[in-house]
């Protein structure tokens, strides 16, 4: 492990320092190979669902293990769009002459060797491969026990690419021992690898987050609240509510707790709920909510929950305070919202509530790269340092100070 | 301690949201009052000192950990300097309008409770208070054991402002615990504390990266080197050689190892010698420095050694990438220099060195807070992520996304 890792921060280097003419062109050829390759990577994707076939895993699981020949388009379109994106490497950020007439230029460059650890979906390999081509990084990736032979497949197509094109395979690693205790190794040398990036349960999460000595940008749970002010436009509440959680309740930046003010409960919740029905949302509530529409009551527990299905808790409050107050004991700093048109607790609102994404008058699901217009994602980060929400390639790149001087000495 | 914790994170969300002229009201006031209470600052200072030299500290020991009614005026001065800063908090960093209508910004926002463990000089324990406050952060700082009582005068004194102002006096803290066992417990609470700052020996920063479940901004070693090339202006060479390694040999900055193109070794060599006797810097040597200068032999753990002494490594390269390639062996990513005046030379080094800051034509010497023009700084940064470099007020910023809409759904 040690020597495998060794080489990919060797390779870091060569990477690193790739123009983006070749970058991009490497890019397109794996979206071409990707598709070209297609039969030998469903037949290996095959193999991954017979055995979850036979190991029970759930008909939801194993549609997002399944590739078809349209999943590998689209999984070589998301290359192509990769390759279009802006070069993420050598932008100045900032630039300025100090007093000692040194001028200073902050340039982003990429951050070296990243381990990304994730489940289920194979595209993530060449979604992930991709992102850190493009921004320079050599990536380490271990992906689930279920898909080992999808994205051996798929790394092996990318990797024949860099060997036709003469540079180092080692750019796109999959982490050779896949086993926890591999995990536990990978972790640990600071030395070789600049960031580790857990997607998945809160378990891996936690224990990575615990047991790292490099740096880690968690990509954790999403437990979203949307705060209703009294002052909210009428005709937009319904429609955002509803949007919010029933579009996808199983992603992250759906809702999980509805905040009502006081005064318009008795007025919204009603035909709410009629709406909720008629989605088919499982509801649960405050005793207050529960005066007025049929709620089981809503315990602790359910507001620390992120149910990731279509179950959604109510909770009537006193005003903008209590709504802040509740989102900073159960909420975990994703995404949240207030509906309101009322200019001083709007920005009450987006002032106080401390998440990496707060929102004025829309659904909490834009909490996405795409939809921030970023392009593609190594997914959202719930850390606070470094990269904060969707995490796009300039993500993925952190930044040195060049100094040019005249021979000065202090 | 968790309760103390869980304080402190309640206390960041009244601190985050005081408006820059009530911080720097309150931090003038606290330059004016360490200076009318220096009396008492000095008198419990005094006994550190006796108790450390109970305790055989050394007399550089000593002499850091001694406060004198000059000290206490540059302690205060400095925080008036930081309430002189720019706003931190509440800029907008980027802002741009989605495909969907919603106006995104991207804002800086405090980090929210920030552990500081540092030792020796009791003025860090002002200068960090001070900088947090600014920045918008609650500070639980852990002193060294040798400066306790010291470090406790001081907080109370900067505590009584904060109370005299009704601010939360929990806003700059020192850790209850300050036994080893209370920073295990510390470096475990990633719920309350959103960033560990360890700035100290190699045994103290890597027992934090190992154990912290909270991200952790290291300010480790400064392992410096500055490459000549054939092509360095003459004039310059010697006085940015004497300046990186004998202006002040026990700082991170300073020069550890001069690496010298073998093209002008013969020239260059003997008149550098002397102007290093002359300093009373000790020499060590590669084999090929040996053949033109007075040097015993240096070893592979002499061009890993951050020597903080007046002691150089020599090493005849054959060229560029021979340098680049020892500081990728042997460099600590801090801070590195190339004198030459190649155009293209320069440019590759400056873009394969990894490190925070990279030189051309000067010392190394600069990077530092003030040097770079940030003001006070927290200290100089061996992360990647984040922070990189000299560590200024922004730099105790995060940011989150303020995302206005018009009732937009997806």
């Amino acid at each position: 492990m040690q020597k495998f890792l060794e080489e990919a921060k060797k390779t870091s280097r060569t990477i690193a320092n790739l123009d983006a003419h070749t970058k991009n062109n490497v890019l397109r050829q794996m979206a071409n190979a990707l598709v070209a390759h297609s039969d030998y990577i469903i037949e290996h994707n095959s193999k991954d669902m017979s055995e979850g076939t036979l190991n029970n895993l759930s008909s939801a699981l194993l549609d997002r293990l399944l590739l078809t020949k349209d999943r590998v388009e689209a999984m070589a379109l998301a290359i192509k769009q990769i390759a279009d994106q802006k070069e993420p490497v050598g932008r100045t950020l900032e630039g300025w002459i100090t007093e000692d007439g040194l001028d200073i230029k902050k340039i982003s460059v990429p951050i070296g060797v990243i381990g990304i650890i994730y489940e289920s979906r194979p595209n993530v390999t060449s979604d992930t491969a991709a992102l850190c081509f493009k921004s320079g990084n050599v990536c380490v990736l271990k992906g689930g026990k279920e898909a080992e032979r999808s994205n051996q497949a798929i790394a092996n197509v990318l990797k024949q690419v860099l060997e036709d094109n003469k540079l180092p395979t080692q750019a796109i690693s999959l982490l050779p021992d896949s086993s926890r205790k591999g995990v536990a190794k990978l972790i640990k040398q600071d030395k070789y690898v600049d960031l580790i990036v857990p997607r998945g349960g809160e378990a891996l999460i936690r224990y990575v987050s615990e047991n790292s000595s490099v740096p880690v940008i968690k990509h954790d749970k999403g437990l979203c609240h949307i705060f209703v002010d009294k002052d909210a436009a009428h005709n937009k509440i319904i429609d955002i509510a509803i949007n919010a959680k029933c579009q996808r309740p199983g992603v992250c930046n759906s809702m999980e707790t509805l905040l009502v003010h006081e005064d318009i409960a008795a007025y919204l919740l009603p035909g709410l709920y009629d709406e909720f029905m008629e989605h088919g949302t499982q509801l649960k509530g405050c005793d207050e909510t529960a005066k007025y529409i049929d709620v089981t009551i809503a315990t602790q527990e359910d507001y620390s929950t992120e149910y990731l299905a279509n179950i959604l808790n109510i909770k009537v409050v006193k005003n903008v305070d209590e709504a802040i107050e509740h989102i900073a004991t159960y909420g975990s700093g994703h995404s949240e919202s207030i509906l309101s048109e009322n200019y001083t607790v709007v920005n009450k609102f987006l002032d106080q509530v401390d998440a990496a994404c707060v929102y004025a008058n829309a659904s909490t699901r834009f909490t996405d790269g795409g939809a921030f217009g970023l392009g593609a994602e190594v997914g959202i980060s719930t850390n606070k340092l470094h990269s904060r929400g969707p995490m796009g390639i300039n993500d993925l790149t952190t930044f040195k100070y060049k100094i040019y001087g005249k021979g000065q000495v202090r």
